[in-house]
């Protein structure tokens, strides 16, 4: 094993690191939470990202990488190597590309982390499951929010950073969101929102949308009610799509894909009931889990090693 | 002059033809109703090309094609040149562009109706004057229906054929659509819906969407009820094309684009409250007018042109 780029995989919530070998194996992978530093935003990101490099390295002594791969959460400027936007993490057009190139001296191949965690997905994952090859896909991240990676005619889409922020599409019967606006999919159709409106509604403390799909089996009709509206939400933003970009397969990751085929399976039918004449996509499980960032990660540091060779 | 282009825009309604020199300026336009023979679509359409052909080419006798651009509705797929269907037309996966290179020997290019005339659109009209690159813009199509043009990241989008069918995309207040769906945009956004709906509910005949516009102006509260439905309908599906793939501009075309500014206003302010932190498209009208699609048809035909020579 010889360790050959250092990957970064930066959420609103946690930092996810680690090396990745010529195969894309990766090793010595750490999570910590990722700090909010209002006042200097970017660098407190890069002074974190200093201290994980140093423990990868000290891990891995005989390591001597060759480019770093960095995916950060928000909107993501991939050309021009910036970081335009994070209400998490509170940076506007913060040159992240430089200043992690910089600390490390090393060639940084830079995205955003959903699209990044998609092209893996399709590459790697539920894509590779589907034996052939997909143009037109849509990998929909749903966790304590909503985010999707989206590909074109055979391109992952950017549109500036801008694109694939479904979870704030309106739907209805949307409720308020801290967006700003009324009515997001990600305030009904997310595994956030599935856990927060059950503990509304019955005053039951819940861990996650998993114990409100126990409950839901068990035969509780608030728990009914509350995940059959997400997944009537859900259905009604991936018909959407299918009416715009027309994807040829949806591949479900986050939190909520845990629930398998008891998520999937009704929304395959009622995407089924809700379309006519439109391409119907298969919907499929993403299969990378957590990982599927830092492998993305990891092919933005190949990209970025082979250029700078 | 010298008429170097054959070109035919075929809509669900008619077929408009003309010649195009070099420069792109069309010569001879004409139009005729599209026929429909549910039993032989495609080779009915074929004898209509011809006979609009004979046409120009006795209307421009030293002329001397060199290359034809077709475009054609339904779903399209332009790569294999296959018209894949068409609700209105009737053909299903039809070899239209094989059989239009047989019928006047010469090479063709082959595309989708709205999306040729939203290429020319950017190239030539609306998008033109916005003076600056666009790499990311839609070409909304309202008249009896509704589709669109979507460009993402400096490409055009087919998705197989199947990208942009916007009108049919489910609204909240959308009604039963003639698709075999419910809720579809163009059942209260279009200006054919605008029309019928004020006829089905006042009993009055009207040509089109045009004299409920006035009658909305002249206070008709059932006019004011109808045109304010059809600009929530329309904001609610340009809102959730910018949370998918964020145009930086709409472009609105089609009958109803004819209202201009009493049309677009409204839908800018409407979407400028309903967005947050998305990218605000700028809305525009489209400027080509009905010859859209033939300044199309001459993009197509100039590039089968080139490649066979």
């Amino acid at each position: 094993m010889n360790p050959q780029y250092l990957l970064f995989d930066v959420g609103g919530t946690d930092i996810k690191a680690a090396f990745s070998d010529a195969a894309g194996t990766l090793h010595g992978i750490r999570r910590i939470r990722t700090q909010r530093v209002a006042s200097d935003p970017a660098h407190t990101l890069v002074e974190q990202l200093k201290t994980l490099g140093a423990e990868l390295m000290a891990e891995f002594p005989e390591s001597n990488p060759i480019a770093v791969g960095l995916l950060v959460c928000g909107i993501v400027d991939e050309a021009n190597g910036t970081g335009v936007f994070s209400a998490n993490l509170g940076w506007r057009d913060a040159p992240l590309r430089q200043l992690v190139a910089d600390a490390f001296d090393l060639p940084v191949g830079f995205g955003h982390d959903v699209l990044g965690a998609g092209v893996a997905e399709l590459r790697f994952g539920a894509g590779k499951e589907l034996g052939t090859a997909v143009d037109n896909a849509a990998v929909l991240i749903i966790g304590t929010g909503i985010a999707a990676a989206l590909f074109v005619d055979g391109r992952p889409l950017s549109a500036g950073g801008y694109a694939g922020e479904l979870g704030h599409g309106a739907v209805p019967g949307g409720l308020s969101c801290p967006c700003g606006a009324h009515g997001c999919l990600e305030t009904i159709g997310s595994a956030g929102a599935i856990a927060k409106r059950y503990e509304q509604e019955t005053g039951v403390h819940v861990a996650g949308a998993r114990e409100v799909l126990n409950a839901r089996e068990a035969g509780d009709k608030i728990a009914v009610r509350i995940w059959d509206e997400a997944i009537a939400a859900l259905t009604f933003s991936i018909a959407q799509l299918c009416c715009s970009i027309a994807p040829q397969v949806v591949i479900i990751g986050g939190g909520l894909a845990q629930a398998g085929e008891a998520l999937l399976q009704p929304l395959r039918e009622a995407l089924g009931e809700k379309l006519t004449y439109q391409r119907l996509p298969q919907i499929v499980a993403a299969q990378l889990g957590q990982d599927a960032g830092l492998r993305g990660a990891h092919l933005k540091a190949v990209a970025a090693g082979a250029q700078s060779t």
